[in-house]
């Protein structure tokens, strides 16, 4: 008789910081009719991935899940896997959180199930070779790809069915590919696709491996799958026909096939992750070259001969593509690195400061492909409030009472930032682009009020846009059919940043500019100061830190250019929640000049017309509330900023009182429900028009403090 | 005025034991002329990379030639480039030897030059993101790449013109993307191509870096170039037309220009090599593929276009594709590893050891495309020579003197093989493969006998094959016009092995089976014993160890089979240089039935017909030398093997005295002068024709010696 040995595996995880109903959400209409109803099948052996986040909101919110899960653990049914503890992308985190993440969920696993796990769940399939190593130091024995990696390394699809080993430094782990064709017809197809595919397969030595696994959310939370997977029996029928032909169709665990069968062979996986991975981590416009070759390879019916030769770019290059993801990235290298330095001085790191930078590496918002990501707040404020919440015990540990300045290359792009650390916030300049503060946290709510992105082209924006311009056009959908505009007019916000968003952006504005211009990023820039670079110098006066930037540069004006200097000097002090500036542009020629002169400040609280975060304008008799949509304050030296669900209250005040221009930086970004508007970021732009004869001068305070928190959960 | 800079490098490097004349010949034609040719023009400056083996090379033979490079490096002409000492392929040894390969070039340039080198050339270009970590901790900071790399990146031609900046854990190094333009110009086109380039790609800020970096031997010593760099005076042209030109071409040092020059941009690179490299390192069948994609694409006039997406697999696939790269791969890891732990048990490792391991790592012997490579027994022999040599020393260190055994998984497939070693030799057999030797050292001169490699299929070699059997179809060329054939009728030598070769191996041949049949490996093999798993047991008994090997298997024959047990029991003792085989076949069935077995033996001696390396037959009154051709002996009971040239006396004796057949086993492959024939070992077949009723029993024995040598250079 023909056997076929089968593996069954699911990966269910939820971002740190994730919404609780989300949590919720997935646990009723998943996670937990997923294991009822194994449970009415014992012999389907399922292997689960459950990352540390979810084990952890688990013992918090649903101890019973947990128990039924322990129980299936026992009888044999379930086998769990390994990660990271934080599913954290393995290649790009230091080496010893690497080693911490895995531990971590090995000895949870062991806590909660009585025994380590055999292998482990690959967060994103990011596969680079030399993790093998740390997998297989963790004492892991076996971890899981897609079957295009070993496509990549030259592997042919029939010799996909059973798992290979790999190694680095003689170090071995076993891989597993995932079958495409199991991933489409479970749970997409009838049961029989899947029977049939199975009996295609089954051979008379009864050696190879058929292997399944992929996201648990995809039985129920994914749209629709919930009436198809549960209410219409679709799973049901799948456990009963698998269960009623195990005499041929043998269903093992994942360790038990690497106990039982000999593997296929020996392998070496090239960089890889899922096949749209890879693509959405090309650049934009190599992302639409990518789209390109690939219909030009489907036109001439080649798509399969070739696909293992048709493949994207590198995981790694979503921090070249979003300064903003290589930013959390390398924030979370230098935090990660002092704790390692601080406990080689001897000094104990306390379990919750470890905590936290292992949390900061949660993959989810490190990148973007076509589920928000990146681009979603709810994402990257748990990463930074974790960062900056273990610097401040690092803080603690270090006794640091004083203001410090270093000049080093935060981003790993070759010029120099100037870092300014008190133990109430971070200001991080960057001098080379402007001198623009790219970061600023305030330490005693652990938030980076610079956590912002900036309105960056995708390579989807193209088709919202020709949808709108040439609703007529064949090919093009009309905008009304496009899937998942979640609004409408949303092209109108289809706006292109030329520069980052941040604060200390200096601005000279050409006579004709409207405020509508600025915030579609398409005035008149006259200057050269926006994001060139300044020259800098720090130093410490009586406990304070100056950072004096300045930059001989020019503002064009009728194709004529006048030569300006501005120069921005910031002062920040221990025990201070605030930063000062003082602005002075000095006219580098002989004759006057007219000049409209702008600062723009970014300020990255939560949400945007929201009641409990709002503008107000200090000192008025009435502190009215204003929304965060466009718009002015007019004669005014200080502008303030509140979230009261956060907790924050933020304040932007300069010396020579005038106009104020605001604009929500909002984004549009794809998500799994479509198109979409993100609120990043308030844009704060005083601004002044003057003639200049020798010199302007202006003062700025940009202040935070702590507001009583109302209505924030949990 | 529009400027452009300009960075010129030469990679130098001959392989670990390379023929002296190699050396020699390419110090005369290109390292030597190349120097002088360069010291009349002061202005041109020049990065040169030497690899370690050929610093110590010049240090032998050429003195004055080092005097010379350091009066060089004094007048700020020459930069001279780090690297691994023994151009290792970073990513493929271990993290301490990458640190030391680094450590110890940068050491030697220091002593040699006076200044530490500020960047490296990273050998073949192999990158893999992580080795970043380990050049910017061996404080260099700048390495160089193809622009290919770039590409797959999803950087723009355009944006080739500098360097950029990547980092591994937040450790940064500078990264520059060779031009292909200037590598095809430098020197196969005129002069003045070079500078029409270069003026093409001048620009006003002057900010662009044109990269220039090839392999010195492209100077004089590949086929043709010397008369036309030289003798015609091609590059003093160039040189003359560079000097004259430098208001505007302003050349300098790489190390200048990342200090002078910002970087480009931030960047990760995939695993890549030169595109040739990824494309030889695919599994054959998907080599051919990739042809065919190239072709394709080239068709509709895409090529360029596409070309950042058309890319070829991963380097250390190598590994799978050649099993016996990957068993020099293993070997070497194992004993770079028991280097490690002796030294963590407190133990000094004497230098030559410590070198002999880092010399193994060498790149040339680990792959193959077009240059013999791998195939080259001249460049496997140091790889081995200096591993075994190793051993020995650590054996002195740990004052090892009894047999050892053990059972790992060597060659990392997931199987246990058995390594048996003793002060004077290592025996490693592979139970899952027909229980087969695959390593023979004999330490007293440092030689594995079984260092050999089996004919495979190439995807070059259907060329070969096609032009032999279809010399007037269109397309095809005729074997006359193929391009460097070495001798007439190679096609003749087409012989793709279905097992992989070594010693120990056991055949059952079919009754009309000839010896030219065996030699093609197209004979009619009656057994599953060659390639199929035997069950192991070891045993140490009175200090020698036994492993004792059975299969039980069968025979077919006419469409039926008959069941059969062969036991082989292999005896190893310290203080031997030999090993004892007792072979044992017992009838699992009740009829007695006819065999014809033999036991296959390879002797990997350094080559096949030279007056110095025979085959013999001790005891005959004349023990007349015989050449390496086919052939038989008959009715012998001892089949002697000597290589004066390497001192080494092999024999194989067996209990009962009969034929042994003997043949050269030969490789066809690819170097840089075309198809050649290459002797890898010397197989001999000690066979029998007995009926077998119960059981038939032969003792034998293959035993080493040392030769006083004759003739053995330097």
């Amino acid at each position: 008789m023909k056997t076929i040995n089968l593996v069954l595996g699911t990966h269910n995880h939820q971002p740190v910081g994730n919404f609780e109903f989300v949590f919720s959400h997935a646990c009723e209409f998943s996670y937990q009719p997923f294991l009822d109803l194994l449970e009415q099948f014992p012999k389907i052996k399922f292997a689960q991935h459950y990352s540390g986040v979810l084990l952890e909101w688990f013992q918090r919110n649903r101890p019973e899940l947990l128990s039924q899960l322990r129980r299936m653990v026992r009888n044999g049914q379930i086998e769990i896997m390994g990660g990271a503890y934080y599913e954290a992308i393995l290649a790009v985190i230091p080496d010893h959180d690497r080693k911490e993440q895995l531990q971590r969920l090995s000895n949870t696993i062991r806590r909660q199930f009585g025994t380590p796990p055999a292998g482990m769940w690959l967060a994103e399939r990011v596969w680079e070779q030399h993790v093998t190593k740390s997998i297989a130091e963790a004492g892991l024995r076996y971890t899981i790809v897609d079957d295009t990696h070993f496509k990549y390394a030259g592997v042919d699809e029939h010799d996909l069915l059973g798992y290979y080993l790999t190694e680095e430094q003689g170090k071995s782990v076993c891989v597993f590919p995932v079958s495409k064709v199991l991933r489409y017809t479970i749970p997409f197809q009838s049961v029989n696709a899947t029977i049939e595919y199975l009996r295609s397969v089954a051979t008379e030595d009864g050696h190879r491996i058929a292997v399944f696994a992929d996201d648990g959310e995809k039985f129920g939370v994914w749209p629709k799958t919930f009436d198809h997977v549960y209410k219409s029996g679709w799973l049901k029928d799948l456990f009963q026909t698998l269960s009623e032909n195990s005499e041929w169709i043998r269903i093992l665990h994942y360790h038990e096939a690497i106990e039982k069968l000999p593997p296929a062979g020996r392998i070496y996986l090239p960089n890889a992750s899922y096949a749209e991975m890879m693509h959405w981590a090309l650049p934009v416009r190599y992302g639409v070259l990518y789209e390109e070759f690939e219909e030009y390879v489907k036109e001439h019916g080649h798509l399969q001969k070739f696909e293992p030769l048709v493949k994207g770019g590198f995981w790694r290059s979503f921090f070249v593509k979003y300064p903003e993801a290589n930013n959390i990235h390398k924030k979370m290298t230098r935090v990660s690195e002092r704790a390692q330095s601080v406990q080689k001085r001897g000094k104990k790191i306390p379990d919750t400061t470890m905590n936290r930078i292992l949390a900061s590496q949660c993959n989810d918002a490190y990148w973007h492909g076509v589920f928000g990501g990146l681009y979603l707040p709810v994402l990257r404020y748990p990463v930074y409030h974790n960062l900056i919440g273990a610097e401040s015990g690092l803080d603690r540990i270090e006794k640091k009472t004083k203001a410090t300045v270093e000049a080093c290359d935060f981003d790993c792009d070759g010029h120099h930032e100037i870092l300014v650390e008190t133990p109430e916030l971070n200001c991080y300049l960057k001098p080379d682009l402007g001198g623009f503060m790219f970061e600023f946290d305030f330490k005693s709510i652990s938030l980076n009020l610079l956590d912002i992105v900036s309105r960056r082209k995708e390579s989807y924006h193209e088709k919202l846009a020709a949808a709108a311009r040439e609703p007529g056009r064949e090919g093009i959908s009309s905008i009304h059919d496009l899937v998942g505009v979640k609004e409408p007019e949303l092209e109108q916000y289809l706006v292109h940043d030329w520069y980052r968003h941040g604060s200390l952006i200096d601005h000279f504005f050409g006579p004709q500019t409207i405020l509508d211009d600025v915030w579609r990023c398409k005035y008149d820039e006259e200057g050269d100061f926006v994001n060139q670079p300044y020259a800098w110098k720090t130093e410490r006066k009586r406990g304070a830190i100056t950072v004096a930037l300045s930059r001989d540069g020019a503002i064009r004006r009728n194709g004529r250019s006048h030569r300006l200097r501005v120069r921005k000097t910031v002062r920040i002090e221990a025990g201070e929640s605030c930063i000062h500036v003082e602005y002075r542009i000095e006219n580098r020629e002989e004759n006057p000049i007219d000049l409209w002169f702008g600062v723009e400040f970014n300020v990255g609280l939560q949400a945007g017309n929201m009641p409990d975060r709002y503008y107000y304008v200090p000192g008025l008799v009435v502190e009215e509330p204003q929304l965060s949509s466009k718009g002015e304050f007019v004669e005014t030296s200080v502008v303030g900023l509140r979230d009261e669900w956060l907790g924050a209250d933020v304040q932007i005040g300069v010396g020579t009182p005038t106009t104020f221009w605001r604009f929500p930086l909002e984004t549009i970004s794809m998500s799994e429900a479509g198109f979409e508007r993100i609120f990043q970021s308030s844009v704060v732009i005083p601004h002044w028009k003057f003639q200049l004869d020798q010199e302007w001068r202006c003062a700025m305070t940009h202040r935070l403090s702590v507001l009583k928190k109302k209505g924030k959960q949990s």
